[in-house]
């Protein structure tokens, strides 16, 4: 409506007249969607307790990706997950393999000319250890408190299941109708960096089964209920293991020591070296590829760090010295980061052991942001460390597999990004934020280079809803919420659409 | 002689009669005494089978010192080592209480006018683990190859069992009569840095009972059987261990990755900063009480550099990084150092896990020199600790017992020297060298403070037999050597005594 005012340059005259049309469109299309809308969502607000006790039986499969005891268990998830698919009244299900843990895929392909939604979540989860520290077995499921309570109830089972129940929840009250093409990709890898998910995507067959114009992920979070978020970053990972060695034993302190190189004042002297004084990555090159912020970006997304940094208190953090230069959600979401996620050497148990130990190991996961590229980071890293390492040292690096996952950025004016921003409103009755997030999900970055689509984070996570940890929970109020979020995409989706077409056709 | 022949200056002359004097009262005494050791040695050497077989047995009792379950094999070592003593003739033995492990206890006190000699071992010995690297079982001790294996064997049931058998052949055969007293301290916490053993010697009981005029300790070493070696300086111990905690739980490296505080980068700067680039301990003030060596005290004491350095090069060591202006035997005997014995935090299994550590601990071993005082070194590395720590890091201290032994050194010219040198010339027919060790035995400081003796360090480990490491072993052919010193060293106390006796009446 500014942009109308506007008029008077020919090209912004253009573009309001764009704008215009789209929006006389958008309305047209909305007054007949809105009540197929409501119809979708009072058919399942009638089964919230249906769709909960839904989530309480996927919950009790233990679908725990990286534990090889549970391999019957993902293929017992990914089975429960296709059941429910074709309940749904979705198409061509099918449990694709993937040389590990399988992909559940189907569709429902009926609206010819319209956009096809690639939707995706993953039905595996953490491990549920320490299991001491949980108020109740993990995979005992349970409602309490209006709460779905168990490991994977959030992070992502929840989401696999609030964007299948929409697709039915439209399809049951509209005779069978989408406004647009969905596809499902329902992975068992997410928890453990989705290692096989790019040959899969690279083999021609799946490119053209998986062919999209944007993707929504049913994966990831909102910072709370009150106030929504479309999520349009995620950082990627370059991580590292080196072995230190010194000796082939571990050396007497009293009679070695002072003599003998102590492979743990090596490792200790290298991993200080890696920061600067300003909290800066030390490794020459790191931040060469880093996509620094425009300041319409910057504009247009929030960061919390109030809210952030009252959370990290809550944990008894009492200081956050990071990156000098920027802000605590900017130093988590819009810049890499070196942390060194474990190290040890030497002797771990009570008392006193005088040795001056022969070998140290210190693990590396770099947080990348784009435009870093996870292989190139890795190299940087490894180059470093054998460069700055004393000769008298040998090195292993150790790792090599699930240890790269590279970054995703989209626009705030990408189409995913727009949609994802409307129909939060839409539910939420609240303006929409965008936002970044510090985490990694794989996947991203592959649907845009092997399927051609951009994606949209609009999962219903929640900050404290302690994912990957014990006592994992989901409020079943923004489960509901989400899924009418999810009803509402396939339309926004099918508007969006009509109203580019018409704006292109009028440009 | 040489003194005799720059007689003319007159407190010169009169070292030089006193020498003369001793001289020949020593020959005198040697002569008679030639006879005596030659019968103990001959006894002795019949036996050789019967000594190898009782270290044999006395390995076999699995006496750790630092594991609770062992409590009873402590109890059933201790009684075996009474027995052993009583068999050998020795007069009043007892198990004494300590409050923990045992201390054996013997004497045989008939020769009025002579000296009192203490001798101290110990029956404790180190945990066998690792047991895979083991080639039998650490405690089926065998013979094989001329060797004792097992754990202890070496160190120091040997030594416990050499030092009882040698005053049993002198006893057989001269009718029951020692030249000197002696007293026996044998101990069941060596390994674990006796840590009853100052409140056991304040008590006036004990005073009395261990009230000596020098002692030798069985437990010590010898770099090989080639050319025998007096220690005469060890070093102590000021352990300190800090757990630093940044959080209450380790946070995901994706979302917080950045913004919180990371326990283990701050361990490692701390780490790092211990030492400076000369390799000198960066804590104000550690080196203050350092003694430095006289020249006399350089010129009569034996750095073997070469042959260190060789053992650690065939162990795998590619260079002796340490205190500049050092070498690496100085580093070991008479230089402090302060060595990271165990550094941990985060995440240790395999792969990757993508954590924030909440907290990482270290454990750090500082040996001490004379002059220095274990208790004010350990205060001096906590309030450094403190010092340089970031506010937002929580420290706690622990450890507090086991974590101080004070150091020790007497002159190559002290009585228990000079007299160690003697009996090892006349039995190995080699030089015997002054040398200084790294390790450390709590026992002789307190010996120096609440017995009124200094001692020499008298043992027949040989730095090959894998002390507190898998395979450790004694060489049979030392064994015997090392009871054939001991039964030269009552005759040569007596000597000795009665030579500075004269002496002094002379001066």
């Amino acid at each position: 409506m500014v942009r109308h005012g506007m008029a008077g340059m020919a090209p912004i005259a253009a573009l309001g007249v764009c704008v215009v049309v789209v929006f006389a469109f958008a309305s047209l299309g909305l007054a007949s969607a809105e009540g197929e809308i409501d119809e979708a969502i009072k058919y399942a607000t009638e089964r919230h307790q249906q769709y909960v006790d839904e989530l309480i039986e996927l919950v009790k499969i233990p679908s725990i990706s990286t534990l090889p005891e549970h391999e019957g268990d993902m293929r017992k998830a990914a089975n429960w997950v296709a059941g429910r698919c074709r309940k749904a009244g979705l198409e061509n299900v099918e449990v694709l393999e993937t040389g590990a843990q399988p992909i559940v895929y189907c569709d429902y392909i009926h609206a010819e000319g319209a956009p096809t939604v690639l939707i995706y979540a993953h039905y595996d989860v953490q491990p549920a250890d320490p299991f001491e520290l949980w108020d109740h077995e993990p995979f005992e499921a349970r409602s309490r408190n209006g709460r779905v309570e168990g490991r994977g109830a959030s992070d992502d089972k929840s989401g696999v299941l609030l964007s299948i129940q929409a697709a039915e929840a439209v399809l049951q009250t509209s005779g069978g109708k989408l406004p647009v093409n969905v596809k499902y990709l329902l992975e068992g890898q997410e928890e453990i960096g989705s290692p096989n998910l790019e040959d899969f995507l690279s083999k021609s067959e799946n490119q053209n089964r998986f062919a999209a114009d944007l993707c929504f992920s049913a994966d990831g979070g909102q910072l709370s209920e009150k106030q929504p978020r479309v999520i349009t970053s995620l950082r990627g990972l370059a991580a590292v293991e080196v072995k230190v060695k010194t000796a082939n034993s571990d050396m007497h302190s009293g009679t070695f020591g002072g003599a003998a190189p102590n492979a743990l004042h090596v490792i200790a002297d290298m991993v200080a070296s890696l920061h600067d004084a300003d909290g800066k990555v030390n490794i020459p090159g790191f931040y060469d590829d880093v996509a620094l912020m425009t300041q319409q970006e910057k504009d247009n997304t929030e960061f919390p760090d109030e809210l952030f940094e009252q959370g990290m208190r809550q944990d008894g953090v009492r200081a956050f010295p990071g990156e000098r230069g920027f802000g605590s959600y900017e130093r988590t979401t819009v810049r890499p980061t070196l942390e060194i996620t474990g190290l040890w050497g030497g002797f771990q148990g009570d008392g006193v052991k005088t040795i001056v130990p022969k070998e140290a190991s210190v693990k590396i996961a770099c947080r990348l942001v784009a435009n870093q590229e996870a292989g190139k980071i890795q190299q940087l890293v490894r180059d470093h460390i054998t460069k700055i390492a004393p000769d008298y040292a040998e090195l292993t690096f150790t790792g090599g597999s699930f240890d790269k996952a590279q970054p995703y950025a989209v626009g705030f004016d990408a189409p995913s990004s727009v949609i994802a921003k409307k129909v939060l409103e839409d539910t939420f009755k609240e303006p929409a934020l965008f936002l970044k997030m510090g985490g990694t999900i794989p996947a991203m970055k592959l649907f845009r280079e092997k399927v051609g689509a951009e994606s949209a984070l609009l999962g219903f996570s929640e900050a404290d809803n302690l994912l990957h940890a014990p006592n994992e929970f989901m409020r079943e109020s923004i489960y509901h919420r989400g899924r009418e979020v999810y009803i509402r995409l396939f339309h926004e989706v099918a508007n969006y659409h009509h109203g580019t077409a018409a704006g292109k056709e009028e440009l």
